[in-house]
């Protein structure tokens, strides 16, 4: 194995162990070294990735983002809710994603900068809508920043409720009714017609998205980050 | 004071104090022991109204409940909003209702019946959906069932974005920006102009639930509950 992909695969398996241990005892009581013990790794190789445990849980918090960028889409909307199914794929295959996400809304984690992920989430929806306002694809009273905020609030709340009443296996179908609830509220009427918003697609995106995942893992020299 | 109001204070103590030692601890670690000490209560006070911790937890669950109903609206939409912009108002000014949410939405908290929490939520906003639907206030396609699971695991995510960001300082804004992108796919079009989902309507529900309380107060033997 490559030096590099040996050192994203270290990486990995800090941040799988750290957000088991952030999981069963709060992040708050995990102690550095409760995370090297499960992660099987020496104290060394985690300081080579990680100054602190706060920084630790910055790179759980960083999971949620895609490894791999979504291919740009002909309507920016469209891309908004591929972003969507595309996590909540990532949320039912992906134990990282799900404790990233778990981290983010975990009250008791005073410590962490959980601030700085929604600001980050928030951000980048409020990237994709201004782009969109930009092509002439939202209603002319939608106001980017509002909109941003609920989108990411709805999603936060939407996928805690799947997860608490059925361990997210209804998710597919709750974020496609989000987005048929919400798309009409945002998006010009001769544009909606033209949006895939059936629960259909997360198969579809999750098949291209892990195809490409392997793809990168294959040639090694393709990977950035 | 009356014995039924001692009742009453002592019930709410217990409740207060609980939800105090539930968000500093977590349900799992907390015990009976820390609860009596930190509610100033007996232990047979404490069993005189629950038989159990998790009783106990679902008490608290229950906080988030109306103590006072909404009185009837003449459009059954308008309970719904009037509903979220009053719990709205409590989450900013009750600590046991914002506990209440907190363990509703705490992951950690395996021992505590949060999906019948979740669930009697549901139920309530199907059951104003229904009414709704029959007095033909609603779109045609609309679905009950989920729209309710919608409409209750958006509101539970956006409020707590506010509290991550801000503390819920901007809660009322938030709620009424849901209300806003929500409404439009749900309400006839002739119906949505005489709904009032402005954020100003927080302060004006508020005074009149207040009010009731008061009026509740000072007169013990209207009070059921």
């Amino acid at each position: 194995m490559a030096q590099q992909a040996r050192a994203i695969k270290t990486r990995r398996a800090i941040l799988e162990a750290a957000a088991t241990v952030f999981a069963e005892r709060g992040y708050e009581r995990t102690t550095i070294g409760e995370i090297l013990v499960r992660a099987g790794v020496t104290k060394g190789a985690l300081y080579f990735h990680f100054a602190s445990k706060e920084e630790v849980a910055l790179g759980v918090l960083d999971a949620q983002m895609l490894d791999v960028p979504l291919s740009p889409r002909a309507i920016k909307l469209q891309e908004l809710a591929d972003q969507c199914f595309l996590l909540t794929h990532r949320l039912q295959h992906d134990a990282l994603v799900r404790a990233s996400v778990g981290l983010a809304l975990d009250t008791g984690a005073t410590g962490v900068d959980r601030v700085g992920a929604f600001q980050a989430w928030i951000d980048e929806v409020s990237e994709i809508l201004t782009a969109s306002q930009a092509r002439g694809e939202l209603l002319v009273h939608v106001n980017v920043a509002d909109t941003a905020r609920l989108f990411c609030g709805a999603f936060s709340g939407v996928q805690a409720m799947s997860q608490i009443l059925c361990e997210r296996e209804d998710l597919a179908h709750r974020v496609s009714v989000l987005l048929q609830h919400f798309m009409p509220s945002v998006c010009t009427p001769a544009l909606l017609t033209s949006l895939d918003l059936t629960e259909g697609r997360v198969a579809q995106l999750a098949a291209e998205y892990e195809a490409e995942l392997l793809r990168r893992e294959q040639n090694p020299a393709d990977t950035h980050g």
